[in-house]
């Protein structure tokens, strides 16, 4: 099986690289050969059994996916993006990359009438869906986003169901939580304090909190996200029916929730780190957000993730910090 | 204020000139002048009081547009589309001009960044839902379309919160019912019998009833789409807050209970005319389409339609028959 990962530079799509080295298959299917793909360059390749191959490459620009498609994959894995800030500042480079670019690969795997299609995971986001919202939004609830990027997020999946319904491709969407506790270093999307707040005081540096401790949202760790993209990839876009996008399962919990949890693993010095600036623009685009969802469908068909924060917490400390507390 | 109708060609967009022609307003602004825009030759103009120009073109060849935008219209009413049959037998054609001509359109808005922007009125459709639905359709049902047409519709209600968000345009997309009894010859619409099999008979024709009587559908007269279209236009955008696509009210019934209308109407020799012909390819098609929606978010901002379809096709023996009965 060759598989590509589309935004292989990028926090999840290292992480995914790293790990199918480590399982050398997908499902009973054995990796032959692995190309990453991204604008920038990935992260050294990981050593694997089979070979890895890196591309340099905007999908966005004319002819780039009709390279990557040529490369045969039998799987594809498209979790490049804008992320949300940049797209909402830049409207014709968010539409250009997310939406553009996406289009462009559907229609060169299209063009290409392989057979069998190839299988797609694409990354959505819960940024499709905009308030107000009922208490945990369900399987069944419109995708009104309040941002480009998750308006970039809700076209992508029309067209991949739609593509995905004609035959064209085997896609799937997966709508992940928000991806906490994220490691590196913040990237310009305004959920970042959500890591920000776990990540730095768990370094010893300060973090800022620019919003109230009763901000309620959807997590589940990258370890968790990893596990979905795998999990997907195995399990095929036939199990979704005509409904290509899924909402998957996550943990709803408050800022302190999350503070209370890192007091538990890491005590009271650690989490005086946490300063509280408000910051006006930050709590209106959060207050938009989704806080809950029943994720019924995806649960049913097998898909789970942390149930506390402190499980968020202590796999971060696994596999970012060697297991050492501060 | 100038008023441009895209799709001045197709039957409604004919309606709607002669309704403009006949009101010379839109509330309380004096039109000045109509553009009636189409890739073919539109019937001739109405008499108006104002000027009204004819132009040829296609929103999805490059230019068009931007000349149409350089009119400067206050008022766009966008109807142009491909069909639901013919987007899903042609698959590049239907992206094309319902989804690329779309975006055409709002990209040379955006761009000509006129000020106030124009208020832009689009005829989205009930395709966006595809089955399996609740018993009636609420303001919150995903879009999850089972064609390629419903598909583009979605995404152009997609593309028009978010340009309309960004204050690139005003913009509301009307999820039309089918418009029933649709005048004139069929088109390439798979949902055309639901009016052929009330227009044929009053004509003293045959009509082909493909599908079982208990087939229970959403329906509005072309006299109430045209008031959708005006009443949106006057309304404007801002009191539909970010959610900027509406379904419209109809009214669900079977085609049993259309028949019954007809023959309380016009009698037994006029619904003998109806020659049940099942079509399992169309049976199949019209089975994943909505059959009963809650429209309450329209109907709370005034918008209704016909409570029976009796004076569905009383409004039909009006508007096309001059008020005779066979």
């Amino acid at each position: 099986m060759r598989v590509a990962i589309i935004g292989a530079a990028g926090m999840l799509g290292h992480k995914l690289a790293l790990r199918l080295a480590r399982d050398g298959v997908i499902g009973k299917a054995k990796i032959s050969a692995l190309l990453r793909h991204d604008v920038v360059l990935a992260p050294p390749p990981p050593a694997a059994g089979f070979a890895v191959e890196t591309h340099l490459g905007d999908l966005s620009d004319t002819g780039e996916a009709e390279k990557l498609v040529a490369w045969k994959p039998d799987l594809i894995f498209h979790l490049a993006a804008i992320v949300s800030g940049e797209a909402e500042a830049d409207f014709e480079k968010g539409y250009r990359v997310n939406l553009d670019g996406t289009r462009n690969l559907l229609e060169a795997i299209r063009k290409a009438a392989a057979n069998p299609v190839p299988r797609l995971v694409f990354t959505s986001s819960i940024a499709v869906f905009g308030a107000p919202f009922p208490d945990a939004i369900g399987d069944e609830f419109l995708t009104a986003p309040l941002t480009s990027y998750g308006t970039q997020k809700a076209i992508c999946e029309l067209l991949i169901s739609d593509y995905s319904r004609k035959g064209f491709v085997d896609g799937m969407s997966l709508r992940m939580p928000t991806v906490c506790v994220r490691p590196g270093k913040p990237n310009k999307a305004a959920s970042g304090f959500f890591s920000n707040i776990i990540r730095e005081p768990l370094n010893g540096m300060e973090a800022v909190l620019p919003v109230d401790d009763t901000v309620r949202h959807w997590h589940a760790s990258p370890r968790a996200a990893v596990g979905f993209l795998v999990q997907a990839a195995e399990m095929g876009g036939a199990a979704l029916g005509n409904r290509r996008a899924l909402t998957l399962p996550g943990l709803s919990c408050t800022v302190a929730e999350q503070i209370a949890a890192l007091e538990r693993i890491a005590g009271k010095k650690v989490t005086a780190l946490i300063k509280r600036q408000p910051d006006d623009t930050i709590r209106r685009i959060v207050s938009g957000w989704p806080q809950n969802f029943n994720a019924k469908r995806a649960r049913d068909l097998g898909f789970s993730s942390e149930n506390t924060f402190d499980e968020i917490i202590m796999a971060h400390v696994e596999d970012e910090l060697g297991g050492k507390l501060p």
